[in-house]
């Protein structure tokens, strides 16, 4: 069997305006390549101590078990319900979109009995109609997406849904994977129990890790569960002893990607939390507005819009395709479509992290200007 | 809460000959930190089908499916269960490691029942030996370890077990996590259905990525499951639509590690399997030379030692914590201890990729003498 020769590297230098991944910081791409030490050296665990401590920051949080689970934001998402749920277990999603279907998909895969609070796509819940259903049955586990990747819109009101989660003796599960970093998760002042994200979104760093964290009522369930977690992998009672005290050998954590997100954290602990939300804002905020002036109007309402990441409306005149692929061959940037009920009718433009700067609006603009007037 | 302020990443240089992860060439650093582009970019797509074409090189297979799980190795073991098993199913399983123990401790907690071939740690097991117990029940599957990392020792004569498993109707699954691309791996010629491994052992990749190669038969048998695979993050009848024509969005793929794969395969490519599997065999047997004359006699016969890791018995003068952290801080190098029933009394060295030189032979042995004389 031949070896396959193939050229050095030399990828187009995109500008990622998507969902992500975000645009990664050169200090962190450096971070990243930095010669490696072993998973269980002294210096390593150090390094795993600054992750948690970086990460507890960023989720506003003193939950002790604060990690970056070793797989994308799908295996946190995964994780944040595996441990938690036992087949046969009342679950309770709430479905307003594509990360809502895959809550669902995902417990009920580990044989959890799943009802679903649904919303059309775009739309967010009001904090009753979480009460309402909790009142109906019993539930476990209550999971609710904080900033719907394939939608645009921002729940509100998590500490509402959070209480009465609690109210009704449920867990209550929240997805912060475009959230984190880019907009306040305040994960002890909502009383959040598990939330997980993606490193690759308003962290900017690459794709890779899903930090996740657990307060003290889900280790709770996690230590009282009749069975053991179904998923070797991500089975937190042996994670969390290795990312503990006990540092016990359970997977060879991914070193590289921990010192990535190191140096992606660090530079959030170095803009503060405060002036990073402000400036996603400030670019979200110019965005909106360059968007209205072109006649793609934003899909969400104000109100409930997510800054993080902006959905706009085409008009019919738009060929989604042909002009997405426009903006990434001719100018390099890459935005998103819709997917699922939205496709063809949306784009979907993130602002997160390094990539919500002031020069990318105004570049993005500009070009869709040229795109959409040559229609 | 305030921000914690932590100073730039600065590890020790440390020379890694423990059983992973392997020291990462610097044309692979570079690559890793390559801008990124999207997970669904054109430009990405042409990297993912060069890193399936070069994995179908390292595997020596023709597989179609044969991509890299987005986990670290043990991601990749579960994978090889979790799509292949269902609730109830009868599972073979060698154990004569903590690798064993740890695939009977997966296939439980999938549901599967488990029957153990042991063998004391250290030793490996003779074809008939599976062809007698495939003869005594009817399994769904039998996996096996090709290179035991907890012990040192080397599963010969794969093809016959691979040959024994399809004559009673069972998948044959083998674990090649301390193998591929240090020793030959035949996918192929030795009609192994499944095979996984990681990316930090001999293909000197930082840890992240686990690759999997899926034959015909292991690919029929997904495809008739009567039920759902259960963990959605390893779902390869998912997974292998993203990698696949199709390019249906899975997850976020982790752009960095893969660019960091692609040129740590394309090392290998270069430098071509014969010549790879030359050196790694040569540089082993000038360890295990310069072990014998320390006094540190290597702990597996000859006849299955694994060139790719070496475990050495330890005289009771030494203490294993003691001479460790003195080859650490003293010398910056990594080797390992034994674990479970080999605690305290061997070490295992690794001469894995880029770790596997010369120069690290002879000065891993010059240390090694001098501690061992100073007890």
């Amino acid at each position: 069997m031949e070896a396959p020769q193939f050229l050095d590297l030399n990828p187009a230098p995109r500008i990622l305006l998507g969902p992500g991944p975000s645009m990664v910081a050169s200090r962190v791409l450096r971070a990243m390549s930095t010669p490696l030490v072993g998973h269980l050296d002294p210096e390593f665990l150090t390094v795993m101590n600054q992750v948690q401590q970086l990460l507890r920051y960023v989720f506003q949080t003193q939950n002790e078990l604060t990690i970056p689970i070793s797989g994308t934001g799908s295996a946190g998402m995964e994780a944040a319900l595996v441990n938690f749920i036992e087949t046969g277990d009342n679950v309770l999603i709430g479905v307003n979109g594509y990360f809502g279907e895959r809550l669902c998909d995902m417990a009920g895969r580990i044989g959890a009995h799943v009802d679903r609070l649904e919303r059309p796509w775009g739309e967010v819940f009001d904090p009753d109609e979480f009460s309402a259903a909790l009142a109906r049955k019993q539930y476990k586990l209550l999971a609710v997406v904080h900033a719907e990747t394939s939608t645009g819109a921002l729940q509100p009101h998590v500490a509402e849904i959070a209480r009465a989660a609690h109210d009704h003796g449920a867990l209550f599960v929240l997805d912060t994977v475009t959230s984190l970093a880019g907009l306040p998760v305040e994960i002890d002042a909502w009383d959040v129990d598990v939330a997980y994200s993606g490193t690759q979104k308003c962290l900017s760093c690459p794709p890779g890790l899903s930090p996740i964290t657990v307060g003290s009522r889900a280790r709770e369930v996690l230590r009282q569960r009749a069975t053991q977690v179904p998923n070797w992998y991500l089975d937190l009672s042996n994670v969390e002893k290795y990312w503990g005290e006990e540092r016990t050998y359970h997977h060879t954590a991914p070193i590289s990607m921990n010192y990535a997100l190191r140096e992606a954290l660090r530079l959030v602990a170095e803009e503060e939390l405060p002036a990073r939300f402000a400036r996603h804002r400030a670019n979200a905020e110019a965005l909106w507005a360059g968007l209205e002036e072109l006649d793609l109007p934003p899909f969400v309402p104000l109100a409930h819009r997510n800054p993080t990441l902006t959905t706009c409306q085409l008009s019919p005149t738009i060929d989604d395709m042909v002009a997405r692929r426009q903006l990434l061959n001719e100018y390099n940037i890459e935005i998103a479509g819709g997917f699922g009920p939205l496709k063809g009718k949306i784009w979907r433009i993130g602002l997160m992290g390094h990539s919500s700067r002031r020069e990318n609006v105004v570049l993005l603009l500009a070009a869709m200007k040229a795109i959409t007037a040559a229609v």
